[in-house]
Formats: C-alpha cells, structure tokens, sequence
C-alpha cells in the first residue's frame, strides 16, 4: 500500500470542487461536489441520532437502488430541525446537482453541516451548486476538502493505492470534524471514493466494518451530531476482477486499505478536536473480548477529568482508571497496569513511583499514548480523541455568533 | 414540611465534628466525624464504578447487619487503587474511631474524597479523628460539612422537620461534590441522619428511591467517582410509631422528606460544579414513560455543547435537541416543542422567530431552565447541571499540585 496525491480524485474517474457560495457568511468555501464520471456502487453509514437532518432520510432513499453518481454538500448550515422548508431544500439541492450533471436525481447524495434549526439560503446554495459544477476538476479534492469545514483548523484528505491482482486500486477520501465528535458513527462527515470493482454488498460490508475501528473509536465531546455519515462511491474504473465475496485475498487487500484511510482521517479529526493541543490515542490491551476493549478505551479517551488532566500535563493516572471503570465491562481492577508513553505510572491497580519529569514529557509530545493493559485476555483496541482547553469553550460558547 | 437549621445534628441524638489534620495540606478542616448517641438503622447507596475505593467494600460488610452507628470522613485523599496498604488504612480509620467512641468497629462507617492512588497519612488522620471525637457537638455539623469538601467552593447543609401522627421527625444531610459527578450514584458523598423510628428495610427503600430522583439526576462532568456513596442513620429517638411497611401515609411523609432534602443537595451539588456560574435544569415532560423523561433529561444535561452554549448565554437550542437525539430513546423529533425558561425557541421540532434578547435574558438568571416538551405521554423528569466554562479546565489541568 502506498500513500499517493489527489485524495477523492486519486481513483480514477472522480472530479471534485469546492467554491464560496457565502453560506457562511464569510470569504470561505462552503460547497463541494464530488462527481464520478461513471454511475457508481455506493453505501453511507449514518447517524444514529433520533433526530435526523434532512438529508440523512433523503440519502437513505436515493441509496435503496445502491447506486450513485455525485455527492453535494454544503457547510454552514446543518439543514435539521426546521420542518417541510428543510426537507424541499435537500430535495433541491440534489436535483439541480442531478439537472446539471445529467444524472437522475437518486443518484445524487446530499450532506449539510453547521448550525441547526435556520433554512438555508436557497439563491446562494443553488449559485453555489452551478458554480461548483462548472470547476470541477481532477485537481478540485482540496478545494472540496475545505469547503466541508466547519471549525476544523485543517483539511483531512488522503488517498492509498493497492495493488489487487496486477491492478492498481486507488481509495481516496476526504472528512471533517471537530465538535460534536462522538462514537456511534455519524458523528463527522467523510466522503470517500475508489476505483475498485466491487460489488455493493462487500463494499457497504468494508465500509461498516472499517468505520468501526476509525470514526467510531473516536470522541471530541460526547454529542453525536444529526447530520453525519459516511458515504463511499466505487466507480469500478480500476477494472480488477469483481469482488464478490466476503474474505478472498482481494476483499482484505482492499479492506486494508479502507481501515488505513478512515483511521488515518478518524485520527485527523480527532487531534483536530475544537480547541484541542495534542492527540490522545488509548490503548487497551489483553482484555477478553475486542468489544470490552473498545468499550474502555472510548470510555477513558471521553473522560472530561482525563482529558483536561492531559491538557494540564498532569500524570493523574487515577482517572484513567476511574474511567475504565465506569464504562459499563467488568474487569478486575487489581491486575490494570497503565502506561503514559513509555512510563508505567500505575501496576496491579496501585500507583508506582514513577518519574514525574519523564511522565510530564510524555504528556508534552504531540500524540500522548495511554495504555491500559488488563491482563485478562488478548483483544485490543485503540480509540482517539483530544485534551479537553479553555480555547473548546471560547469556540462553543457563541458557536452562532 | 419545615426547613430547620442544624444539618446532619437536627435530629435528636446526633453529634458532629469536622476539624483540620492537615491531609490537604492546607488550613482546611479535612476530617469529619458523624456520630449517633444511639445505635442507628443503616443504609447506604454506592458507586457503580468497578473500581471501587477501600471504604466502599467495607462499608458493605459492615452494613451486613444493617446497623451502624458513626462514620467517619476525610478529604484530601480518596484512599483508592493503592492496593492492600489502602484497605487496611480504611479499616484503621474505622476501628480507631470506633475505639475513642466506644462502639464496635462494623458499626462505624468510613468515607474518603479527594486524589486517587496515593497512601493515607495515617499520623496526620488518626491524630485528626482523635481531635474530631474530642469535639464532638450538637454545634458540629457546618464544621462536619466543611470537611469533607474537595473543590467545593460552599458547604451543603439542610435538614427538615416533618410531623408524623403528632410526632415531630427530622432528616438531616449534608453532602459534597463537585467533579467527577454524574448519575448512577456514587458520584458524591452525601450523609443524611435521621431520628425517625423506621425498619431498616424501609429505610433502605427511601434512601434509593430518594437517590433515584435527586443524586443520580445530576450531572457535573460526566466522570462517575470510585468512591461516592450516600449513608443514612436513623436513630428512632422521635419516638413516632415505628415506620416498618412501604407505602404508608406514614412512610411517603418520610420520603418526602428525604426527596426534599436530597433533591435539595443534589441541585447545590450541580450548582457548586466545577467551574460553574449558573445551575441548569432540564424538565421532559409529556414523555411515555418517566425512566425515558430521566434519560433525555439526563443526556442534555450533561451535553458539553449545551453547557457550553449556556456559558456562552448563546440560545443555541439545536443542541438541546440533538443530545435528546443520542439519549437512547425513541420518541418523536417532530412533535418536540423546547423553551428557554419562558421563551419558545422551538415547536413541533423546528426553530422559532424566537426574540433573541429575552432568550438571553433566561440564560443569564443563576438558575437556567430549559424545558422540552416530548408530547407523548404524561410523565416528568428534572435533571440538574451547570454550564462548562473555562474556569474547569483550570481546576482540573492541575488538580493533583
């Protein structure tokens, strides 16, 4: 597997665009297309939130048929919670997409993200929508990637290419967070494209399952959004040999590839966290089953009081083990060793004297590694997510104004 | 009903003491002590976390006979995941205080708050419970409630009068919080006494269902403690006729009692959050069943996004909605109507023409109430909380130096 340019125009046959329809109300790209050239097997995992955006049912309907051509999305504005206007305004997007790339309007996807509860501003999305298709272009991901931004700092884009068989087989994706970052799925947007022929069945399978192990396994702060999914369209343009089944060498070359990507992006978003300074990535290991593992360290990388300790570069091993214990598996606390780094800070469920000059090192590096090892069994799971700092309140304190 | 001074020293026969034996290292008092002329009905209720403090354990054998008749607190030092030193320091604390006091050394109790994995200075403690036991007074209870804060910046003291067929009976509580809080119990300290004349299994019965609606409706951060517990003494010295059956007019007189004076504590514990300004409440109502109304009542009030925006006195009522949305419960997005205090933000699941000023306003008064109508059913929660401000992050980045 290597690392290759373009992100969601690296597979062949996709263009991209992203352009300023003013949706935000400042001089920022608010509007991407993603277009495969191709009609395109397609799947979305999403949110599952009660309350759902528009945009979620509509997606759920235009992929009861499995297909798709287009993705159009807007920032801004989460399109939710604001009754029939909403609802005809997601339909609307996807038909002047479908109107201006010849499509049918089943074909196209539609997401939205932002502020909840305010209709879009139609004449300035349907500008944007002509605009974007005019642009689009095989260098155009970056600028799709920006326009899905919200508080994100950065662009999260990535593409890999695999060779399955004697075929090059490129994935390519692009996502956003950064608040409102929670497991469950559906707790961000990502957007990924390949070239692999693949039947839908095992392409929604290798979606599901690699989205359990990346955006999944991380958390901002705990609120699992209403708008967000994952959405992957492959166009077959690599012309491998058609994957059909579960578990054939191809299926896992190609799966492989997925998981690199949506974890490389899940742990973008991650240290892309609001207001975050460093990523914090949870080891737990040897436990009995992969499900209590994920259970841990997704309770451990959410604690608030974890969070803020690593913030504070304090080596307060004591709520790691806290927050082990409240995520709902049973384990016996007297057999838990945790790690900071390289630095054993607790063993056998008691404290160590430990170097606390070392352990504030590790607590100062970029990505702090936490490891939480239960000596029970061998399953092991990661889950990412970031300090808790007063700049996540300035964002969200006057996250409308 | 009447609220009467005295806290956990308003029922008959009770003494208390809180004095300073330096295990916080500073000049707060850090060790209390609550004490029963006579021995006590007992009941407690305790963390759900699987790592569980020492007290926690021995509290359960020494409750085995339903009897007890002091208990023992300290701050500083929650004696927790400091392997078989920290067990036998707790059993110490008990059988010392037991020794001054002349009781047997199950039928003292023993709590501990404060940083986790660190050893007891047992000098430091046992010279304070020998201070304490000296000091022992009706006078005693503001002192007692001061003891056992952490970073609690106000006491929390009530106690009651009730009559019941003549007889005046009184409960007293005091209680601590003010991180690491979040429902399923044991997320506080809370110590209520009383001098009713009750079966202990009637007793036991009041304590969880009075915790049910008031300790366990509140959320501060979301960190469930290891070592939070709510006992209760009942002496039986108002010589009312023994309460011994649930459901009697005698018994709900009772329970109110415990509701009020519980709910009362539980909303100064969410008040008295860490870092907080103001105390949120968050009713359902017209929900179908109460248990869900807890949930979604329980899910917004621990939403960072909603107590950030409530910092921000930002009338962001989509994120009310959506962390309803995540609570886990079904129920109907399209009819839910929402207020900021007076204000109608949203109805039947959409945003308002809402005047922005007034909904300001209800975000700046010290207690906030937001209100969301499920129009489903008949039942009702209340759920208690605070905003997140930077001020917790400040606490917590550096709590153990």
């Amino acid at each position: 597997m290597k690392i290759i340019e373009g992100a969601v125009t690296a597979p062949q046959g996709f263009l991209a665009a992203g352009v300023t329809a003013q949706i935000k109300n400042k001089s920022k790209k608010d509007l991407a297309i993603i277009f495969s050239e191709r009609v395109c097997n397609a799947a979305g995992v999403f949110t599952t939130n009660v309350v759902k955006a528009h945009c979620i049912g509509i997606n759920q309907e235009h992929l009861a048929d499995k297909k798709a051509q287009a993705i159009v999305v807007n920032s801004g504005n989460a399109n939710a919670c604001n009754g029939e206007q909403g609802l005809e305004d997601t339909i609307n997007m996807a038909s002047l997409t479908a109107d201006l790339l010849d499509l049918k309007t089943s074909d196209v996807l539609v997401a939205s993200t932002g502020v909840i509860g305010v209709n879009l501003p139609m004449g300035k999305v349907n500008q944007g929508i002509k605009e974007a298709v005019k642009v689009l272009s095989l260098e155009g991901s970056s600028d799709a990637a920006q326009a899905i931004l919200t508080t994100d700092l950065v662009t999260k884009e990535i593409a890999v290419e695999v060779n399955i068989a004697g075929k090059a087989v490129r994935v390519g994706a692009i996502a956003k967070g950064s608040g409102m970052i929670d497991p469950n799925m559906a707790t961000m947007l990502a957007f990924i494209t390949t070239d692999a022929n693949i039947s839908q069945d095992c392409l929604a399978q290798i979606l599901q399952d690699s989205v359990e192990v990346s955006y999944n396994m991380i958390s901002v702060d705990g609120d699992t959004s209403t708008n967000d999914m994952a959405l992957v369209l492959a166009n077959g343009l690599a012309d491998n040999e058609l994957i059909s089944q579960v578990g054939t060498d191809d299926y896992r070359i190609l799966q492989e590839a997925f998981v690199f990507v949506n974890t490389y992006l899940a742990k973008m978003i991650a240290k892309d966290g609001e207001g975050a300074t460093r990523l914090i990535e949870v080891i737990v290991k040897n436990a009995d089953r992969q499900k209590e593992a994920r259970k841990i360290a997704l309770s451990i990388v959410s604690s608030s009081l974890t969070k803020t300790a690593i913030y504070g570069q304090d080596a307060n091993w004591g709520r790691i083990l806290a927050a082990a214990g409240y995520a709902g598996v049973e384990f016996n606390p007297a057999l838990v060793d945790i790690y900071l780094g390289q630095v054993m800070v607790a063993q056998n469920g008691s404290g160590l004297e430990f170097d606390e000059i070392k352990a504030k090192g590790e607590l100062q590096k970029d990505q702090v590694i936490i490891t939480v090892d239960l000596k029970l069994g061998r399953e092991k799971a990661s889950a990412w997510g970031c300090d808790l700092t007063p700049a996540y309140i300035d964002i969200n304190a006057s996250y409308r104004t």
